[in-house]
């Protein structure tokens, strides 16, 4: 579905000046280390460029952009980095750019074709193909951008321990350690760094799983009161999606988290051959094969998580 | 340390015939990936071979040894692999073969010379020595053997999480996958797949955490009440001793494991610059920076408790 090679991404950006990035809403490692990483390079080609979000950006990724000012102009270009749908930008940037996106690089299935883009679903991470757009530019790598890039790999990879890890992933990681990637060091904090809190959560979460389909889909709900109990914040609760789908002979493993407006957030994430993306997708969601998410209406919860149910049942009956 | 390079193993290895390999305790991916690994490419050069444990292998590795026959022959050339004492080929093997090891493949610091060897500390895993040694006997690589050595390289890396990675760990890893290592799969078998008997064991081991030395360690006891109440066994409980060194601000994790023998057995996981191998060798024991182990005399354990935790607060308490 990619309309531009990365030559021609790269040739793209080289002509511009004030350009903008734009990320995704509960920003991850591969949206923030796809915009930084860009940020960074450009900046070495004189140019003038800004990153933003429409959410917060959680403390743990603070050292991508520690050192970078914010510019202050009036953007020229718009680039989306990691963002599969405009209204994935926030309402505050879809209104105001969602119709101007220049250029869109991305690696998901999803993607809606909002704007001209590069996307490779082959590629594990948005950061394997910044890599290549940045190769392309003759940047020379340093510290900071490894840090971003490997940020990504690493986190959309589950520390490359899933399956869409290709050799070329590796062989980037490898480089990027060269460059001095800080790689122990960030991975201690995305995945070796657990609150008090989160534990509490997850312990209750642990002690409320659900079972489906014959056992082969364990639900989780993390509704507001176990994160007012357990003291843990909805931002930090993320390690958790990951919790459901590791039970003994569990293919889709679903985990709910209740937002502060009423609304439910849902995390699939499931084993071969179950298709993630496509049971999102039927409930308004989208994502990847082994992972993906939706919205559930708040205020008929139980019709739509039934729904969501049958919807994950016809696929495990029909494997 | 070492004595030999991989060139002088290779050389050694092509001379000889009836080549038995040994394996530590309580086998891991990376003593067992390396055996089958190193198994596989003898057979190739036309050896006889056979690889064995002195513990009962678990499950979830048959995939490294299910085609193979157990060799019956009388051997002539001993090698001991990821073994860092003689001790810990297990009480049999140790009064068998403890002086007769011809050679030793390993990568821990604490290997105490029992036999002339290839010892790299700076490698990740012994699975990535394995893989230069079979390099250098011209072997040709099938799926089979990227099987064992990916298991090594990724279950002694936490999945490439750990400080220990290098740049080489990721080449290999790429070159693994390449040569039809069935990486997502391992990982999911290894990291993905809990039993629901482990998930309960975990929660009680989270709902009993103690702290130490200003929240700075955080300790977890898994009892045989506790592995009864479960349901889970001792053999299937490795994951846990990942959890307390996750809890933020802890730098020094100990999960100790009631054995059905009545002693303890510690496995210590630290952040830098806390030194596990050098805590756990003051206790009888030892391993890697960040990863070692000892074991609690069952009689005394709450003075061996006691001993292990002033180690571990006067270690803090000097950074």
């Amino acid at each position: 579905m990619h309309e531009l090679d990365v030559k021609q991404v790269a040739a793209l950006l080289k002509e511009q000046d004030r350009i903008l990035i734009l990320t995704h809403m509960s920003p991850d490692g591969d949206t923030l280390g796809s915009a930084f990483a860009l940020h960074r390079a450009l900046l070495q080609l004189g140019k003038q460029v800004k990153a933003v979000c429409g959410d917060t950006i959680p403390e743990k990724y603070a050292y991508m952009m520690r050192d970078l000012a914010v510019g202050d102009f009036e953007p020229q270009f718009v680039v989306a980095v990691d963002v599969a749908d405009k209204k994935l930008l926030g309402d505050t940037y879809e209104a105001q750019y969602g119709d101007k996106v220049d250029l869109c690089i991305d690696h998901h299935r999803s993607n809606t074709g909002y704007a001209k883009n590069l996307c490779l679903e082959e590629c594990a991470a948005t950061c394997e193909i910044i890599f290549a757009v940045l190769e392309a530019l003759n940047v020379k790598f340093d510290a900071a951008m490894a840090d971003c890039l490997y940020t990504g790999l690493s986190t959309d990879t589950g520390c490359f321990r899933y399956a869409n890890v290709t050799p070329r992933t590796h062989k980037i990681a490898a480089e990027l350690l060269e460059y001095g990637a800080e790689a122990g060091e960030i991975n201690r904090v995305m995945f070796e760094t657990r609150t008090k809190e989160y534990i509490r959560l997850q312990v209750m979460a642990l002690e409320n799983i659900e079972m489906y389909a014959q056992d082969k889909c364990a639900f989780v709900l993390l509704s507001q009161a176990m994160f007012k109990e357990s003291g843990c914040s909805e931002a930090d609760c993320d390690g958790i999606s990951s919790v459901p789908r590791k039970i003994e002979g569990v293919l889709a493993g679903v985990t709910v988290r209740e937002k502060s407006d009423g609304s439910y957030k849902v995390s699939l994430r499931t084993h071969a051959p179950v298709d993630a993306s496509e049971i999102c997708k039927k409930m308004g969601g989208g994502g990847h094969a082994r992972a993906a998410g939706c919205t559930l209406d708040g205020a008929h919860y139980e019709a739509e998580k039934e729904k969501l149910i049958k919807l994950i049942e016809a696929e495990i009956n029909a494997i």
